[in-house]
């Protein structure tokens, strides 16, 4: 990691660059100079040294710690307009905003900077060997992004490095030199993905762009703020847990079970739990729940059903998988096969109390995770997933390569690819925003004190989103280790 | 305004706190303490000293600047349970989510603090004096969020501010000393309000907390990231430049123009535009135009015309009223009155093309302002909404007055009433999200060369939201030139 | 069953009257002679010899046949305004549009025909003798038909006639003489019910009016045109069809599975599929399929996967039953358990493709079932709902009992309770309908020729709503030689 | 007018056919036969003498009246299926459904009868000589009907029948003889229109089918059931009352005033209010109002603002028209232009409140028009264009042309043109609709005794709908007699 030290204990973590292993690269002047959209601005191109900290609660005295570059336009770009081939793929699940993100960077290419060879990969990693590709223009994708899914393709896991540094290696060749840029979109595995071929490509000294652009509609990418769909995500998980609601109160012990998306964060279950209000229990995988005796999930749901006479319970899909019988498996990406965690819930309701106890109860289940990835983005994730789109556009134009356009704290980085897949962003349970959502549901913690004296030992990363309590004030999480070690690092 | 300097540049703006003219108030343990939601959080105090920047995009050497003191619950509260009386208000237009922080102020004084006595005041600043109360419990706003509007009743302007403080002042008398928290829910001139309502309960020494929520559809309140309904409101004017776009389509020389909210800002029309991608003109207070001649929008109207057929325009309120007769009118909250735009563009059009140039147009005008102003929030403002309210209450239950709960760079924050009121927020139009927008729509700057320089040598505040130019990289806009001359003032 | 015979074979299935077996019961003006809102109606009550036919697809020289009594206001009425005691009682599944028809009984009640006391029955048809009544008022029900499910509660099956009856029985003692108005709302099983209640009731010589609103989401209620709430259903049920288009079009050898509600019949399924026009394969009930073979399901999925790259397949929860192992078990209302056929087809389809046939596919399956049945009606819905409502308060008032309140052509009618359950309605494969939804699908019948020569064969209702061969012009199918005999027995 | 008589006073008014000016024309079998979708099916065919009568609340001894000829396909056609071109062209406002139209009569031709040689006319009738065409194949129109609009552009007015005419003929002249059909979507005048075109044709003896399918979103064309977009209009204003209620409520004396469609009829508004039930007052141009003096508008408004504090007021564009400044201006359709009345009254009553009765109120108005009018249509009117657009096909297939599609007493038919366009469907304020109406909004008749005998004595045509009332039970409207003067002439 390339990394500028600075005063007040100042740090950034920058990204690769073209010129960092290829030497004497020509520039050229930005194309946006002439462009009349952007006569008016007063100044255009972001500043060299621009950065945005990780860490912005601060005390007087708290050293300034870990910085991103900002990311923007440059003054000088190392691409001439007519030499790019800009190559767009989608991997993984679906998530709103893909076709809004693939519109924009073909958009910012053609109007921005001039550029028209544009292909689209089909069907995810495997596509750049196996497939033809989709020549994309503006009109092409004039109106992708008021559809859901991705006009792409995807597909998880199963691919060879070696055979897509080949396949981008050989699309340049008719130029002696590769001059290619890679836009990728994919969760956790894609973007390590993406990190391999970045080294691939920089072994082979191609002068090859690879840019990340993050999509997990479970947040669950630690560094940004949220990822683009999340905010969609959530509004439509909504109208699950309103079904949710009218069925169990119609019903006597009625209790409406939703699962929602989150396999190893829960960041959908809690926001969409706060946005309801409707919600008597939120059950997460970062925090564990057991079902029988004291302080367990069925004494809680016999109390709230003697007191309301119904119920609605939200489970993130790896809630609870310490409990289910396991089983090895994964899928193609890597990703370990979950058992339907709200079958088996609703099951182990059923039986405890319908059957052993025979107290009936009228138990709904839905699963309404389909519906929810399937829909187009929001007004909201559409803006953001522009910019996401255009900061990467910008970055690989500027010849930055192995980033990932993120935001942090509002504002538009390119972060470091280790930075965005060394670690996974969870719910914080010993944090603010989850006590919040205990005490919106009144729901246990289902911790003894043991386990939450344990739980507060850990170093975790601290919830994100609109929480105030991102950066615990105490300077003592993890991450200010790092920060703290780094700079010693650099003043000896 | 209370300022503390630290190292590095370091200023904090900070808020007036009820110890600061009265002496000698008791404090007492923060009842979260014992709230066994909370038992999990390894630290749920904010620090006394954390403070979060309010600019964030640095250099290595850049100092340190304005912050704010961050928000969230502290260790002791200057008010025991029993003994408070809260009062909540909402004046001026109807905005998304003025429920969803009404019930969020009742369910936090309730769960958090055990305040059971909330007052909800009838129909604005007015109703403190000419209006029954009317009582909130957490019964009574259970599932208001999910309904538009407020439930309490809004009004604009013609209040008068010893009336109001009486009516505080009274409502505590039977305890000797009052004891009220009042909360107030409202955009720039009621915050002005608030502002002068603090001045005075100050003047009197009266142990009342005056803690406002600033409430704008429009986003123009300056230095918070954005107002709560925002995002709702760009959402929801999506349908109706769909319908717009639609009706253009569907005729030759079809023109669809869409009045949408922004008196003096005008975010939502830019954000729709941005998010809808099927506008080719958006029109706002900040950026002039003109109709005649070269350059001018009939220009833009017939180029677009000839090549597409039909074209979709959004204007925002208040965009062009100085082309419109002037009358000096003004509604109850002083606001200026605005002739109906839309409608005068709309006739402006009609004319020069349909009779003057006999060039047959199909014009179809909406205004959505109602259908938007008066839809529940989305999941998000929902969210958005619950952590203003309790940011609120943290700060009025630990003595903190004198203060608005916004939003800064992504951290809850407490911000002096003078920050807020001193300035409105617009669009800067010299700043890259202005010039995306061009960008995404084609349409002419409508400025000559002239204007242009004039428009760059304007120190606005800069362009919120997403927008990662906040603050341009230069440190010379005007925030900095006033955070450099209190740094001074602090350092002789 | 009371018949009426006329001309050219005319024929009136009428219902029964409380002066059938109460005899010299008083009677009143209709209150709604002095109603102002009724002052301009040129004939405001309907003729007592107005009737409505069930069969209008005709010939020049086809007999006229059956009839029912038309529904309206008479002119005069069985109860005086205050001597009634109405119940309400909502019984089975949820379905769009219940609390619409409980706000429209009360408020017709009240405002039509002055009557003030209304309870509500809890839960069911138990609700009656176990639970407490809820007091129902035009305030109370105000705004309920903007939320969906029904604020009586619902429970399935098991009830005690004797004890309802009793309950009845009892509720009127203090007057001597019972005075109820029992409206049921609820399907099949639940119009049986009412049926038994209503022998019951006529046996202890009770002034008891039992009248009936069909209630099922399924549209499986036979006579009527179709069932309230089956409207919101099939748009409802559009999101799920466009989810699982989007997911399957997403990637390679994609299928969607959508399983809708129809334990018996594939209205739902069929409409929905209709509307949508993203369908490959629509199973329902009515017409068997099978999985392996020569024109067998899986062939034909190979081949549109094949063909599109990806497909879509709706299922209603009743399709296919056959092929699942049978299990006797029933649910609380005696309906057979269905295994979850969904989820059975998904498994198949994978078995066969995935592993069998080593052709990788992605499916998604997707339930939205109680997505559906938990929103509020949309205004077709409410309207309709609000006529049904009127239209059985206005047949109780006139004193006519043992009635179902139906549509009929379009027309507001009382029909028998043996009409209504004495059959199902059911999409009829050998239909036109059927044949328009396997040309919009392009799928194979799942029927050999030997197949389709039985299923002509039978004898079956045909399919309703919108479809204009609800009777086949054949004057053969067995409605008619119903009405022929009728008339044969009539004429001797 | 093509009569037929039959036993007990039986009528069919039949429509036109090819062979009726034509004679020997060869005859083909219907390919349906050999679709293997149709296999399964009983009897496809459509009787020859099938017929549907147009009253169907009857009394035991009531004549049979007219009856119309019933859609759908026939043994034997009269094109071949590679001999056809099909135009398609749509006239005047938008509409839901429009798209869905179009392409259910490009699939219906292609699926059904193997017609390949569709075109679309563009911009409405002038588009038949002053524009391309637009070749219409599956592919173009498979996603259409997901959008608003129509994708074939429309216009208003103005055309030349001989110039239409004369395309229609020289489109066919390579084989001789003139072998198109024509799909005509549009309102009262574009099917006046279309009968003058159909005239034309006729006198030149051209085998040229001239087929109606009635679009208007008032759903005021005469003896059809309702039309295609009317649901979906209905739902989608919705949203518009539902905002101007929560604006009503949020201020003291608030009124919301919501303008709906209606030129001459006020289904929507009717239904509307019927489905809202948030509505105090709805004015449509059947029922006229005055504002003030007793009984007038204004003292009904502040009636109600003293009880209720708000209120929410409907008006169709039509209403009072009698009662602004007449203009005598016409659109190019030769609608008469009507002055916006929701404009108009929102002055008057502010004036009287506000200026002369120094009464604040507040007062919002909210025009949703277009964006009512430009949404795609839901399911139920999705599959209604689907049924409409195949009887078309149907029937121009089959020889039968100067009809117009249509949905009577829910059973699909063919209408002579005139039968259509010789009175307008409207509101009828002595019918039990209207009386509901004001019975749900407790609004005055605004009629003295002396109006409401007036108005008694008319002869209007009955409201239509899902309204029991359709046909007064008297047998003494004015349709009946027509049918009783026709029957005298047959027998006779």
């Amino acid at each position: 990691m390339k990394v500028v030290a600075g005063e007040f204990g100042y740090v950034l973590q920058d990204v690769p660059h073209l010129r960092d292993y290829i030497p004497n690269l020509p520039t050229y002047p930005n194309p946006l100079r002439s462009n009349p959209a952007y006569s008016v601005v007063k100044q255009y191109f972001v500043d060299m040294d621009d950065s945005v900290p990780q860490k912005i609660v601060v005390h007087k005295d708290t050293p300034r710690g870990i910085h991103f570059r900002r990311a923007g336009p440059r003054e000088r770009v190392y691409f001439a307009s007519d030499e790019v081939l800009a190559c767009i793929v989608t991997c993984g699940g679906l998530c709103p905003g893909l076709n809004t993100v693939i519109r924009e960077i073909v958009h910012s290419l053609d109007c921005m900077y001039g550029v028209n060879e544009v292909l689209g990969i089909d069907g995810g990693y495997r596509g750049f060997y196996s497939k033809n590709t989709i020549p994309l223009t503006p009109k092409v994708v004039n109106d992708i992004h008021k559809r859901g899914g991705t006009i792409l393709g995807t597909s998880r896991g199963g691919h060879d490095t070696m055979k897509i540094v080949d396949s981008i290696q050989d699309r340049g060749i008719n130029q002696a030199i590769s001059r290619c840029q890679v836009y990728i979109i994919g969760g956790d595995g894609t973007q390590k993905g993406a990190a391999v071929i970045y080294e691939e490509v920089r072994k082979r000294g191609l002068k090859v762009v690879v840019a990340g652009i993050p999509k997990t509609i479970d947040n669950d990418i630690s560094v940004i703020d949220k990822s683009f769909g999340f905010d969609t995500a959530v509004e439509e998980a909504q109208r699950a847990i309103n079904a949710a609601h009218v069925e169990a109160e119609s019903t006597e012990n009625g209790i409406g079970v939703v699962k929602l998306m989150g396999r190893y964060s829960g960041f959908i279950a809690m926001y969409a739990t706060l946005a309801s209000r409707d919600v008597d229990c939120c059950l997460i995988p970062e925090s564990p729940f057991y079902l029988e005796g004291e302080g367990g999930l069925f004494e809680y749901v016999e109390k709230t059903l003697k007191e309301n006479g119904h119920m609605v319970i939200v489970i993130a899909e790896g809630a609870g998988q310490e409990l289910l019988a396991a089983k090895n498996e994964q899928d193609a990406s890597g990703n370990k096969l979950l058992q339907d965690v709200g079958l088996w819930l609703s099951e182990k309701i059923k039986e405890n109390f319908s059957k052993k106890r025979k107290i009936p109860i009228t138990l709904k289940y839905i699963d309404p995770t389909y519906m929810i990835r399937a829909i187009p983005s929001n007004a909201s994730d559409n803006v953001y997933c522009t910019l996401l789109a255009q900061s990467a556009v910008h970055g690989a134009m500027a010849g930055y390569t192995g980033f990932t356009s993120g935001l942090v704290n509002g504002r538009h980085t390119y972060i470091p690819f280790n930075r965005i897949t060394e670690e996974q962003n969870k719910v914080v349970i010993t944090d603010r925003m989850w006590a919040r959502l205990l005490s919106s549901t009144n729901q246990p913690s289902f911790l003894d004190p043991k386990g939450i004296d344990e739980f507060k030992k850990d170093e975790g990363p601290p919830t994100q989103l609109l929480d105030d309590t991102r950066d615990s004030g105490d300077g003592k999480n993890g991450n200010t280790n790092t920060i703290t070690n780094e700079i010693q690092a650099l003043k000896t």
